[in-house]
């Protein structure tokens, strides 16, 4: 059976975010003067061939630890998606 | 007061997505066998100063279509944030 997650990735809090920052400031030259904080993340959607989600769950969480994020920057949550 | 927005960001239907064809080969390599789909996206956190939620969604709107997103390629769905 084929199970879907979404894993969502963004830095750990306290690393900066260039991208970020500089989003910020674009934003302000072109006129959006309010916005006080601008940060980036990402999201994956990975379905999987798998028996149970018992099976799956542990699968994704490898696939994030070897490729998908870097976890000395970045926090991970996986969400199985409908 | 400071209203805060998570927008995601994905490619439309139908457009190739090489950097999903391309992790899931990656992830076949590394013994990952039974992944049949990856696709990736963004998501962009922004906190805004306005009067009220009905000042400041629609300049996330004007955000996202002047600067954040790709009209031509992407499609975005924008939340409140708790």
């Amino acid at each position: 059976m084929t199970y879907s997650y979404v894993i969502s990735i963004a830095r750990k809090p306290g690393l900066s975010d260039p991208e970020g920052t500089t989003t910020k400031k674009a934003l302000s030259d072109l006129g959006f003067g309010g916005v006080t904080h601008v940060s980036f993340g990402r999201t994956i959607s990975i379905d999987v061939e798998a028996e149970s989600a018992e099976a799956a769950e542990p699968l994704i969480e490898a696939m994030c630890e070897k490729l998908l994020a870097n976890p000395v920057m970045e926090r991970y949550t996986i969400e199985a998606a409908s």
